[in-house]
């Protein structure tokens, strides 16, 4: 009989190298996967410790575009943010990841996919919810949450034990005391020394990101312009233009990490109900995802954007970092986001400056709401001002009769 | 017969003495109001002038712990925020201005209130809904809507001219190319020449702040402590301990202005329907609020922060905004807020620089929500990671059938 | 020089006779309008009165059809309702109307558009928000809010004065003590004696639907078809089958009528901030609703549901009411209501009995959302109960934090 | 060592007492457990039946007046509805069920508790998070989810032959083939027949009410009156005035009862994902909801009803469905439903007749919100029309730029 056959992935490191191992000794054969969605990586060394490992075949799929295109920009387009602070940086990848991942499971035939993911956090919920909406069939392996696989693996050493036994290369370099996710959008560091949420986050943890201390004393100014709500172009201080998606949110990174923009550290609830203490360090993003908002403010109109506010806003950030985006509720929001964005063109001025994102203007060529003689203070134009005095009537009365009640009742106001 | 008597919001400037005057001129006895809520202002010249030109009193009244503890500090319970930017400090002080008014129109037995707002602003709509509903029989004189008066004083000069030919003392420097408030949360700019919103505010602009690029090159640190989500110590970098409302909202501004922190440059909707470009530095309410954020992380439940966030915030921030203060709908948020923040109690350790506010670390001795060993990915502890696999295929049930729904109909997730 | 040009909704009664002959005493051409939205109606005798009285013309639209396919379908799409009771009947139609006239106002050059809403209520809004945003440059001559028109007519017996003394026939028929509005969709009541909210309606006020003590003792069956959340089809009883959206709409209505359903009777808060009693009755409507959200318990994903219901319904009817239908925000909802509908297909049989609407069963041919064998009690089928036992355990660890602090607090859950 | 000690919800029907059986087998001690909820049964011979099998003691608990006001009021007040239909009768009594069973496994030392719900509904959830949160340390016995117990109990069959063998009396009588759920507030069936959802409701399933068909051809009226939202009078027809929670609420039941008021038949969605085709009738609390909704509209204020309904509303009936009565979210949430209803004071007039409810008129002789006189289109009163022209141009202010923009875009409105 065939040997059932599992799409595992893999990163290189000591557990996803132990887990490849394992598989092979469970009878299984592994097709390991990797996902380059812009994070730092020898990946040819990890594709050739995979198949040293013994696994039938590795896959290294660049989805940067589609990282970059499907995921940041609707993010960016709707503001995206996670209990008011996290900017979603690796939710926002597992969905592309998966969705790779299935598609070399199909190919290969893979009755099986499995991943390394712990049994406490969210990344666990979100590949595997993406995996059975994108291929209901599936069954997956999640080695951590097995009592046959955590119970033989307690610590780092007996990993380390295992690896060496089997003959696994394994860098003798001692891990950092926390962990980390990369991508083209954030890095991500949590667990180890991090547990205490009072302990200040290690200047040298932070990778992406110069120390603001550190920073530029002199400030860098860009622009950033916009149609529909996404980015489209970037023009740089020296007046470099970049137009292409990806190379735009590179050169947003570039800028940004320079200037030590984006670090954030926070204690967060997870979908399963624990708290966690993460730090994140989000540079070009919250910097494409702050110019939008501001070019908001000039470009859209007042109630679209309070409704889009409570009702899309909070709905896609929970619905990614839960793990849900491949379901109708976000099919269903997203739809929202696009129609929400059809003004959204212009441009904005941005400066970056020892961590501080800033915006020193905006304009649009082809929106009017904003009209600074019809604002202006000092004119009139088209406006009746004795008009908000029957505005502010008809507003009164039924604060009026709240007042009556009150003082009927005695209440102070 | 008696005159009838109005109380005006005056302010000692040009636009409300010639109010003042005009007022007098057209019969009626004013009394004149001015709130202290904080401004850099010289009240004893203000209530000088006011007597000079003919008011019958003027009440100078010292709200500004009222301000605080009634009105900023619910806002920091909330993290009131409006249009993702702006903490709302002008729309703050309006109903504790307003009361203080009434309650001088009501001692001085006043029929009318007057005030010298524009008629295009939000703040004619503040002050006079609060009016209405504190006195619903008050009635109300805007001049700056009323035809006699806005034809007569179609421009600056109009009233300078005024001024000089009825011997009101007017400062001849000239005014600054943009109109400014100032109170203890925040001091905005709009109008003039920042009607042009792709014009950078000139440095010489900011009144509060030290312009992040001259702030100290070392960060300062600080310690603050919240009890149901309000603000009661603040701890500075020397030790020195502070827990009077007022004096820590001073601290945090004092502490905050020096390192440039809180500046924002926005275009905004009004509640009249227009846009409008302002800028505002609210130095120690932006580190007092990002605190409070981040304790939340800490100490709040995830569900009861999420239904906070989406319906207490969003709409104490627009009811602030629109000058609803005072309504059904503002006492029915309120008691949510409240209800909100029972747990919210611990410190936060707190940094500034260069413009740039940031969380070193977090704690409470009271709350147990977070918990270390738990949230590790390093322990087991009383968790079975089994139950993860349950959590998730419970999850996926709906989200099988919609892959499926998707394959069957050949459409791609 | 041309005299000005008025396009005036005109309905042949009292009121509007008045206005119209007003206006040309004032010097105005003025071009009547009337709308066939399905009410009851001498059309004919309308326009030739209005020609008599000195119109200049008379129209007469027919807009049926779109009052139903772009009004009517959408409110059933999403389930509108405002304050838990009101079907919309009279908003519904108001855009309908007001693009027809403004559509023949710029047909006729007219500068103005007028109507005889009194200053009070809803409509006055709906209208005028409508004209303003289908053509921005209009202006509205709006006579019950002119001092010189209502001080003028103060009474009844005013306006059948000043017809007589011109000429202006008008039937001797003493009014009802109430006022009515009807269209396809509804038939309003309000005013007169029904302003004191205690008094019951009259039985013989209600004109479409018959008393529900009178309705036939046996009951009625249909079935209505659904495609994308719109009615394509209506199955009588006698297996009439209907696929036209006017005619179904009107078999709908006849099937209700003859069974008393879809009276309400409420108080309800208008736009402008009174409270206002009114009684409704929506036969057809009130069915086809009630059968759309039953098929969506059979076919729509329940997190789209609970977002559509929160979010879209919610806005969809409160902008309908308050005269916003021509707005970027209800542009952008309903681009949301479609994208909820993609799987709404299927049919419910229902019956009429008595007032009472109910449905008998439910069914989809393409839609497999709802699956019996699985949700079935005795069949274990694909699902493996050990899961709902970890589902649990995660959803208790947030709950059981909750529950060991309220304990160690000494506070009863 | 001392026997282990279960406390089992037990209902004297075939599959408890088959549990109770199993359980003893087990080796445990067994504590069962039934309350009163105002369903019908045999209390008294369960209890002989428990015993009899081998119960260590039975207790039967009488919480109808908690589950009335602690539960169905608050419901009430919030007019709780779940996906616009079902009135929640199953969710509201589970809390207070759950809450006296911990507080007998607590008197009674015991480790665990049992019940007899299946592995696929939402009861299982809502008992057991109710468990959890009320006892963080109680351990829970589900049968129907441990294989060893589904596997040897496949069928009704297994359960009859295991009860004969072991010789526990069992009604010879066969099952209903559909299960049902009764208690003060409704009786609910499902499954069985019922899970085609096509399929009607056979007539002599329903239990409480008479059919609508067969209900008296003469109305019954009665008056409900309300202080801060609570029933707390009910006068019926013949003049009898009840007072007591418990008594009214049986009393409403009594009368929409014999009315044939309160059926429904839907399919909802459970919280683990499925749909569910349920039949439900729920007499009493279907008038008392629909005539606080009525009263609302009477004496609430329009934008805390607007508030309430979208947030309150809406979570606290998803709260209950999903069995998240005893979390930080409901205790949150409940506080808002306190605050909502202060002013809700008054009476409505309701009518039954033939399955439906309608309202005859309302009043309060303290809420003073409608006004009659300012309300009617026939007086000018304190209000003055051209204020109306001011609100209506402000509002209209963004509206002519969306108009303008779609001009200039050549779209159409």
């Amino acid at each position: 009989m065939a040997k059932e056959k599992v799409c595992l992935a893999y990163s290189g490191g000591l557990d996803t190298s132990c887990i490849l191992l394992w598989l092979i000794e469970k009878g299984y054969d592994v097709v390991c996967f990797m996902a380059d969605v812009g994070q730092e990586e020898d990946f040819a060394a990890a594709k050739a410790k995979a198949l040293k490992i013994g696994a039938v075949a590795c896959y290294i799929e660049d989805i940067r575009r589609e990282f970059i295109e499907e995921l940041c920009f609707p993010a960016i387009q709707c503001n995206a943010i996670y209990e008011n602070v996290y900017l979603l940086g690796t939710s926002l990848a597992r969905p592309a990841i998966a969705r790779a991942q299935i598609e070399v499971a199909q190919k290969e035939k893979c009755q099986y996919v499995s991943h390394g993911c712990t049994g406490k956090g969210n990344d666990q919920v979100r590949f595997e919810l993406a995996f059975y909406a994108l291929q209901p069939s599936i069954k997956v392996i999640a080695p951590w949450r097995l009592p046959e696989f955590y119970e033989k693996f307690a610590g780092r050493n007996d990993l380390l034990d295992y690896a060496a036994k089997s003959g696994v290369p394994v860098s003798s370099t001692k891990g950092k005391p926390w962990s980390m996710d990369e991508n083209l959008a954030h890095c991500s560091y949590e667990a180890g020394i991090l547990e205490d949420p009072d302990v200040t986050a290690p200047e040298d943890m932070w990778k992406l990101t110069v120390d603001p201390l550190k920073a530029p004393d002199k400030p860098e100014d860009f622009t950033l312009v916009f149609e529909k709500g996404l980015p489209v172009k970037l023009v740089t201080a020296e007046g470099k233009t970049i137009t292409d998606a990806v190379e735009l949110f590179l050169e947003s990174n570039a800028i940004a990490r320079r200037h030590g923009v984006g670090r954030i550290d926070i204690v967060e609830n997870r979908f399963i109900g624990l708290k966690s203490r993460g730090c994140y360090e989000t540079p070009g993003l919250t910097c494409l995802r702050s110019a939008h908002i501001d070019l908001e403010g000039l470009v859209l109109d007042r109630e679209v954007r309070a409704l889009r506010d409570q009702f899309v806003t909070f709905n896609y950030a929970k619905i990614l970092y839960n793990g849900l985006y491949f379901s109708p509720e976000r099919e269903f929001i997203e739809e929202s986001i696009v129609a929400s964005q059809k003004n959204v063109n212009g441009q904005v001025r941005c400066r970056v400056y020892k961590g501080l994102f800033s915006v020193l203007g905006r304009s649009s060529e082809t929106e009017k709401l904003y009209d600074a003689s019809e604002s202006s203070m000092d004119e009139i134009g088209a406006f009746a001002p004795a008009d908000t005095t029957g505005f502010i009537s008809v507003q009164a009365i039924r604060l009026k009769k709240y007042g009556d009640a009150k003082l009927s009742k005695g209440e102070r106001l």
